[in-house]
């Protein structure tokens, strides 16, 4: 790549160098960023060369690999590049302006991915022996939202249910939360109606958390059969249709004077509850 | 306050309005938003007007309450600026646009409070019979401290030692995830070595969290002695000084493709083990 320098666009297929912001290709790596767009293109945005590594490693195909001009002769990306290539991808060389109008940021990561979004239909959500799904109500914060994607990953959940207006995994910032563990989490979305018809059928136990839940958390038996873990909003809670329907209320004990825990804290300490008996070291 | 328009400046001692983003008591405080300026203060900004009820009812004094014009005839305003004034503080009444410029924010809190910051000598924490601390060493992001502050104040610990560079617990950032829990839990902040010279004399046992850790985090006696749960810095962990001179270095389960724990989940999935046999519904 010493001559890398004098390359320019079409050097090979699927290569461009664009270091005008206004490219129409950058337009469209922008609009990613509003969730409005995310749903018309059926696409998200990475950061990171790490998460783009992980995706190639399981098979999710980079739509587009986009990295720092500077980084062509580094040989991780030029290995990352070439995969992409490969299975169809397009690779954007890009200029430091240009990496910052796509992600809006000061100093952008040097290296972004462009993927398709995966949803599961509810249907194929049906918990096995062992298994443990977290079921979101309604939750606003995409920080939240990623960091429990990342957790259900660590502790072995089998999938992520998002029930009701939601915020959107595939938002830059959930994405970044999930530290790559989006690619690993089956995710699906559905009405609360929906869940309530899939709760019947699911043949798992519904453990729903709740500020007013009668149960101690750590008095229910988990292993009986596959979990349903139940989340509310993180200003509201559970709606009662939601709460009732539930095979069981529980609570965490909380002392000192915090009103609750965050809503990815308590999920977490649910998920490492129901899943004590299978976690081990 | 039906005449409250045609009140200005001075209608009572301690009490301002504010509507230019120029004024000099603004440029102060918007300085609150850089750590640099905190420190030569003292002070700290909070946003909402339950954290300043919630400091009002702790005793903790409001150097100065700040809230749109527009609160001025709201009761429970009205009485938070009451105890604010009864105790020596001050009041400003300000436009939409300097409670933007304060916080450097596009929709802000119509109220705002300045507070002192408060920190414990470390010789001041000496956990007693069935008393957890939390120590972080070199945390980062003031969204983690926050979550870890208000899961701390949740679960029961009495206290949060900062150890070597931290973030700060008093940056905007960090006070809003704690949701008034900065206002109940004891910090202290340390280097490395006086956090070592302490552990020596404190009377617990320091449970280090560690990647490499050799003992399943449920496999300790919580219950023997006062416990200071230690966690490192979210890149990389604890130093090896701080790790090998704990009691024990444990380690979560993980199953799945995550990496590691966010530093905030890890923190709470330790104390609510840690705490498991106190924390009772």
């Amino acid at each position: 790549m010493t001559d890398g320098q004098h390359i320019r666009a079409g050097r090979r297929s699927g290569v461009k160098e664009i270091t005008s912001v206004a490219n129409p290709i950058i337009k469209e790596l922008r609009a990613l960023t509003s969730k409005k767009d995310r749903e018309a293109s059926g696409a998200f945005l990475s950061e990171g060369l790490g998460f783009v590594e992980e995706a190639l490693g399981r098979g999710w195909p980079v739509r587009t690999l986009v990295h720092a001009i500077a980084l062509r002769g580094d040989g991780r990306v030029r290995e990352a590049a070439a995969r992409t290539l490969e299975a169809g991808g397009q690779v954007l060389e890009v200029s430091e302006a240009v990496l910052s109008a796509i992600t809006r940021r000061d100093n952008p990561q040097p290296v972004l991915g462009v993927f398709e979004q995966r949803w599961r239909p509810l249907a194929a959500m049906k918990p096995g022996k062992n298994e443990t799904l977290v079921a979101l109500d309604r939750v606003r914060d995409p920080g939240n939202l990623g960091t429990i994607i990342r957790t259900a990953d660590a502790a072995g959940a089998a999938g992520v249910i998002l029930i009701g207006e939601c915020t959107d995994p595939f938002a830059l910032e959930a994405v970044r939360a999930t530290m790559g563990s989006l690619l690993a989490m089956p995710l699906t979305k559905c009405s609360a109606d929906e869940f309530l018809a899939w709760q019947k059928g699911s043949g798992a136990q519904v453990v729903a958390t709740h500020l007013r839940g009668a149960v101690d958390y750590r008095n229910v038996d988990y292993a009986r059969k596959p979990v349903v873990l139940l989340m509310g909003n993180e200003q509201s809670g559970l709606p009662d249709g939601l709460a009732h329907a539930a095979d069981t209320r529980v609570r965490i004990p909380q002392q000192g004077s915090a009103e609750s825990l965050n809503l990815a804290i308590a999920t977490a300490v649910m998920l490492y509850e129901a899943r004590r008996h299978l976690l081990m070291l």
